[in-house]
């Protein structure tokens, strides 16, 4: 019977997909992935050099807006039903890991209840930007904290009022947000800011320095924890 | 020049250790892990597979009380010094991420000024769990929190009460505070139980019938986002 893999593909460096996830990957007749339309797939281009030629690629869709109905990832799936149907197994690739705000989530509740499911996790981008940092994130008994720089103002300030240590991540046209925020709890001197960690295109800029209308999507920052230990 | 690299092995599964983990692991002269004394070392046991018989290792301890004061850390680091001063490369291997709640932090923080070292991160055991489990953690503006069990109860009261979604860690002697504390919240029923996740002995236990007295190190509990998306 046909499977499903997720398989995470880590941060950026195709080096950073694990062993299993590199392993099925070249093992499934069919790959697929999410991209913007009219753009090409991030995943893809991180596992480009691994892809057969015989291996049939499916792209799908999914809406970037905050407001989509739930009809819109239902659509989205749609392009991957086909493959599905012939019994071939398909490797939806994904950066990051898969079930942490991974694109292939919506592909694993559309499909869950009807085949076989597998997940392969993967490195996420907030430890590969560390290890390119060189920062110990935290210790012991402190809390980590992921949080989106789309959440609400006051989530925001809310979440990083009370902080051991966090990364902030899709940052985009967020960023002018979040930096003011930082900057009124005094959280802006143990702030990093880092663009496409482990990417070709990896770019590291003092945060005070950034461009708030020029920082992608794939970019985060790192406030680690203040322990000496 | 000798250099120091932080290797993350992932969650259990000898498979999820990166590519580029396995390769730099296999290239060193020296392999270094954490163990408590008496104990053998998780992180071995993950890569046992991987390791040449000409390969040098090395273990070191790290004191586990909550209480150590940083001279324990300082005497822990060495048994790796000698090999440092032959010029060998030493690959110190870790469980999960290095630099997330990781041994490695300790040799880092020591031996940064002194030595290059490069990180290689590795799959967090959240993640490795979720995969297991088949449960996409957190959507889109979500804040995903990792809460170690060994934090003040009012911490944890603080945290739990205010959450999109998390793993709680490191639950061992913790665990039936832990669980007192998601009883109070109602967040029992949206709680899963891991034991050693992807490893071989890995154990799915629902958390109602867990033995509170029996809870591994390696044991955590994932709190999934209740999105529907």
């Amino acid at each position: 019977m046909t499977k499903i893999y997720g398989i995470g593909v880590g941060p950026g460096d195709p080096e950073l997909i694990t062993v299993k996830g590199l392993r099925i990957l070249r093992s499934c007749g069919v790959v697929a992935y999410q991209s913007a339309v009219g753009h090409s797939s991030i995943a893809r281009s991180i596992v480009a050099d691994y892809l057969r030629p015989d291996q049939i690629e499916v792209a799908y869709h999914l809406p970037r807006a905050l407001d989509v109905a739930e009809a819109d990832y239902d659509s989205a799936v749609a392009p991957i039903l086909p493959y599905l149907e012939q019994g071939k197994d398909i490797g939806v690739i994904c950066e990051g890991d898969p079930l942490l705000y991974g694109s292939f989530m919506y592909v694993f509740t559309r499909l869950q209840d009807n085949y076989p499911i597998e997940v392969v996790p993967g490195v996420s981008s907030p430890v590969g930007a560390a290890a390119v940092l060189g920062l110990p994130l935290c210790y012991r008994q402190e809390v980590f904290k992921i949080v989106p720089a789309t959440a609400s103002l006051e989530r925001l300030k809310q979440e990083l009022s009370q902080l051991d240590a966090c990364a902030i991540i899709k940052l985009s046209n967020n960023f002018a947000k979040v930096r003011s925020v930082l900057k009124d709890l005094n959280l802006l001197e143990r702030a990093l800011y880092i663009e496409r960690a482990t990417m070709p295109q990896q770019n590291i800029i003092p945060i005070e320095l950034v461009d708030p209308t020029n920082v992608p999507y794939f970019s985060l920052i790192l406030i680690p924890s203040q322990s000496k230990l």
